[in-house]
C-alpha cells in the first residue's frame, strides 16, 4: 500500500513547504520533542510519533492540510487530548499528526435552545464548567475529563459514570462539521433534537475514531443542570453480590446518575496512591459500589437513596458510607477517577474495556478471574457497572516478558470470547483503535467486517485517514 | 435501470414459483385485493400496489426472498403497519411487497437486563402493554401506536410525544438483526447499553427507511415504568406566546414527558371529529399546549407542575385545565392523537414534518402562515413543540387542482428553506420516503447527497431494496 511505503521515508520537502503555506510556519512542528509529545496517548507505553505535527486553527486550515495529504498520499492522524486508552491517536504509519488542540473555542452557548457549539479541542471539563455557569448540563464525563477533549470524546464515543442515566457522547450530539478525507467540508445533520432526514451521518462519524472524517465543530445538546446530588459508597463481602445488586436497583425503579463498581484491589491501590483520602475499608470487604443520584429536589433524592439502600441491604451489603459534604463527595469521586492512575503506577498493565448486559457482570467477573488463574495473571476490575461496562486491568506483575507478549493475547481472546458469549462486546467506551484491532474478529464475522471496510473505502478511498486503526 | 424496467412487466413465473417454494403457497399473495391492501399507507391518497405480496414468518424466509429478488433483479419493498406519512412502504416500482406483519412475536422480555427482543411486526402499543405488565417502559409512542409496528418505527426513526424526555426510537435500540440486500443476515451491534466497537451499523440502519436492509429482529432497551403522570392543557391567546413558553419550561429546570402544541383549528376540528370529548375552549384561544410530567412520586410531579404553571402564567396563558382522572387524561390524549385523522376527514391535505431548534418555533409558525397567505392555502399546525417538531397540514380547501399540483410544491420548498435557515431540517420523525424526496437538495448539498448515495450503493449495489425512496 502506498500509504505504508510513504510513512517509512522522509516527507517530500515540497509537501512540508505547502503545509507551512497552508497553516503558517509556527503551526508545523518537526522537532523531535514535539513529535514525541504528540506521539503517545495513555495507551500502555506505546510511542508512535508522527513525522510532522500540524496544529491548525480553523476548519479551512484542516481542509487544506487534508487536501495536501490526499494529493501526496500521506497518512494523517487526528490527535485530541491524548488520553485515549486504545491508541486511536497514535501515528502508527507516521505522516502528519493533526493536533486539534488549538481549535479550542466554545463558539456559542445557546441558552434558548439548550445547545452548545464547540470546536473539537475544547477540554470536556471546560465545557462542563462553562455550561454549568448558565445552569446547564453536558453529562458525558470520562474519567479523564480534566484533559480529554470533545473531539476525542466524539471520535471514541466516550462515556463516563453519568452515561448510565444520561447516555454516552453519541446521545448528546446533534450535528457535526466534518472534514472528509478528500478535504471537502460537510455538516452531518441539523441542529435539532429529532431528525429523520436521510442516513444518519452524524452517528456514523461518532465512534469512528477519526478514520472516516475529522470533526471540526460539534453542536451538542444540553439539559437542565441537576441542582442536587447524593453519593454513597457501599461495601460488599462478595464482588458477585455487588454486581447482582446493580441490576436490582433499576428493577426497583431508580435510575442513578452513577453506579460504579470497584474491586478491593482497586480501592487499596488507589488509597495508597492518592493523597488525602481516608476511606475506612473493612478487612473482609471485597468490592465497593459507588452510587450517585441527582435531581432538582433534595427530598426526591432522599427517597431514591432509601430505595437503593433497601436493595443494597437485601443483597447483603456492609455498612454504607454517605458523603455528607461536597468535600466528601469530591474525595470519593477523586478516589474512583484515580483508579486507572493508581493501577498504572503499580505495574505494567493492559486495560480491556469489556461491556455486557448489566446482569451478566458477575459471570463476566468470575470468568475473567478464572482465565487469569489459568494464565497466571492478576487483574484489577472496576468500571461503570450500571452500564455493564467493566474495565479489566491485567497486571504484568511477575509474568515473564515471554508470557506477557505471547501468551497474554490468547488470554485476552478468551476474555473477549466470554464477553461476546454473554451478549456483550469488545469496547464500551474506549474504542478499538490500535490495540483491540486484532480482536475484532471475535465481535464481528466476515460479512460485518466487509461492510465496515466498505464504509471506510467509501469515505476514504486512499486510506490516508488514521490508517491502521479499528479494522483488522 | 434494470430494476425499473422489471417493475413494468410481469414477474417471471419461475420467480413466483421459487417464492412459493421459499415461504409456502399461502404466504405469496397475487390477488388484486391483497395487492391493494398492501399498496398504501397513510400518505395522502397514494396507491402503489406491489406485484406480489410476500408474508414471511422467519428471518430465514426473509433472507430467501431477498436472495431470489437479488437473483432476478426484482424490487423489494418492506411493509410494516402501513401508517407511514412519507410513503416509505409504497411499492413505487412494483415488485415484491414484503409484509412483515406475520413476524409479530415478542421473543423475550429480559427483566434482569431491562431489554426486550422483538420481531419487526410487533405493534408498538402491544409492546408497551407487554412490558408495562412487568413494570417496564418502552417510551417511543408515535400517534399511530395502536397500529404501527416496531419495524416501521425503526425504519423511520419514529418519535412521538414522549421523545422530548426519553428520546426517539433510535435512542432505545441496542442491536438489530438485519437481512442485507444480498440475503446475508447480520447483527449490527451488541446487546449492551454502551458500544464503541467499530462503526455504528445499528444507527445507520435506524432511519434508513428500509433502503439499506430489512430489520428482522430488534433488541430494545427498557426503563423503569413511571408510576405517576400529571397532564395539563394550557390555552393561549397567541400561538407565538405558546411557542415561547415551550423553551422557557426547560430553562426552568423541568423536562416534561410531553410538551405538545396545537393550533386552534386543530382543536376545533378534532372536537368535531372525535366523539365524547368535551373540552371548553374560549373564543379568543389561539393555541393550546398539552403538557405532561411523569415520574415515580406524585409530590415531585406536583412541584414540577407548579414550576410549569409559573412559566405558563409568565407567558400570559389563559385558564389551565388539569386532567384529574385517568378518564380525563385519556380524553386529552385521544384529542391530541386524533388531530391528524380530524384534519384528514375535513379536506385533502399534505403533511410536512418540519423540525427546528425549539426556540425557533414561533418564527417557523409565523413564516408558514406568511407563505400560506402568499400562495393562498390554509394550514393547520400541531406537533411536538418540546422537540421543535411541527407537523404542518396544508389544506387543499378551495385551492384549484392546478394550484395544488403545480404551485404548492414551490410553497413547500419555501417552507423547507425557512426550516433549514432556522437550523432545522425536513423531517423530525416521519422520514423522507417518497413524498419528501424532491426536497432533499434543500437540506443537503451535492457532497452530502453523494455520500448518502455511496452508502446506498455499498449496501445495495443492485438497487433492489425499496427503490425510489429517500435519495433524489
Amino acid at each position: 500500500m502506498e500509504t505504508l511505503k510513504r510513512s517509512l521515508v522522509d516527507l517530500p520537502p515540497a509537501f512540508l513547504d505547502a503545509l507551512r503555506d497552508a497553516v503558517g510556519q509556527q503551526a508545523v512542528l518537526t522537532g523531535e520533542e514535539d513529535r514525541e509529545h504528540y506521539g503517545h496517548d495513555e495507551t500502555e507505553d506505546l510511542r508512535f510519533p508522527p513525522q510532522v505535527v500540524v496544529r491548525p486553527r480553523t476548519t479551512a486550515e484542516v481542509a487544506a492540510v487534508v487536501k495536501l495529504c490526499a494529493q501526496h498520499h500521506i497518512p494523517i492522524t487526528p490527535i485530541g487530548g491524548r488520553t485515549g486508552l486504545s491508541g486511536g491517536a497514535l501515528s502508527v504509519h507516521g505522516g502528519v499528526g493533526l493536533a486539534l488542540d488549538r481549535m479550542d473555542r466554545i463558539i456559542a452557548i445557546d441558552e434558548r435552545n439548550l445547545q452548545v457549539t464547540v470546536e473539537p479541542g475544547v477540554i470536556t471539563q471546560v465545557l462542563h464548567e462553562a455550561v454549568a455557569a448558565k445552569g446547564l448540563y453536558y453529562a458525558p464525563d470520562p474519567s479523564s475529563k480534566g484533559s480529554c477533549t470533545i473531539g476525542g470524546n466524539l471520535a471514541e464515543n466516550a462515556g463516563g459514570p453519568r452515561a448510565v442515566k444520561y447516555g454516552v457522547t453519541r446521545d448528546f450530539v446533534l450535528n457535526l462539521e466534518v472534514v472528509l478525507p478528500d478535504g471537502e467540508v460537510i455538516w452531518t445533520g441539523a441542529n435539532t433534537l429529532k431528525n429523520s432526514t436521510g442516513y444518519d451521518l452524524t452517528r456514523l462519524i461518532v465512534g469512528s475514531e477519526g478514520t472516516l472524517g475529522i470533526i471540526t465543530q460539534a453542536v451538542l445538546r444540553l439539559v437542565p443542570l441537576p441542582k442536587e446530588t447524593r453519593l454513597m459508597l457501599v461495601p460488599f463481602r462478595e464482588a458477585a453480590k455487588a454486581c447482582e445488586a446493580v441490576s436490582a436497583v433499576f428493577r426497583a425503579g431508580v435510575v442513578p446518575s452513577a453506579l460504579e463498581f470497584m474491586e478491593r484491589d482497586a480501592i487499596d491501590w488507589t488509597l495508597r496512591h492518592v493523597p488525602n483520602i481516608a476511606v475506612p475499608v473493612a478487612d473482609d470487604t471485597q468490592a465497593h459500589l459507588l452510587i450517585e443520584v441527582d435531581g432538582q429536589h433534595a427530598d426526591t433524592l432522599v427517597r431514591d437513596c432509601e430505595t437503593i439502600l433497601q436493595v443494597m441491604e437485601a443483597h447483603g451489603c456492609q455498612e454504607v458510607l454517605f458523603a455528607e459534604t461536597s468535600a466528601e463527595k469530591d474525595a470519593l469521586w477523586r478516589m474512583r477517577r484515580q483508579v486507572p492512575e493508581a493501577v498504572k503506577s503499580n505495574s505494567i498493565y493492559k486495560e480491556e474495556d469489556t461491556v455486557v448486559p448489566r446482569y451478566e457482570l458477575p459471570r463476566l467477573l468470575q470468568g475473567i478471574k478464572d482465565i487469569g488463574a489459568r494464565y497466571g495473571f492478576k487483574s484489577v476490575c472496576y468500571g461503570h457497572a450500571g452500564d455493564g461496562n467493566l474495565h479489566v486491568n491485567i497486571i504484568k506483575g511477575d509474568l515473564s516478558d515471554e508470557a506477557w507478549t505471547n501468551e497474554l493475547p490468547r488470554a485476552i481472546r478468551e476474555i473477549f470470547h466470554l464477553t461476546v458469549s454473554l451478549g456483550g462486546t469488545l469496547s464500551g467506551e474506549h474504542g478499538i483503535g490500535l490495540v483491540q484491532r486484532p480482536y475484532m474478529d471475535i465481535a464481528f464475522n466476515a460479512v460485518q467486517l466487509d461492510l465496515m471496510r466498505g464504509l471506510k473505502r467509501l469515505f476514504d478511498p486512499l486510506g490516508i485517514l488514521n490508517p491502521g486503526k479499528v479494522l483488522p
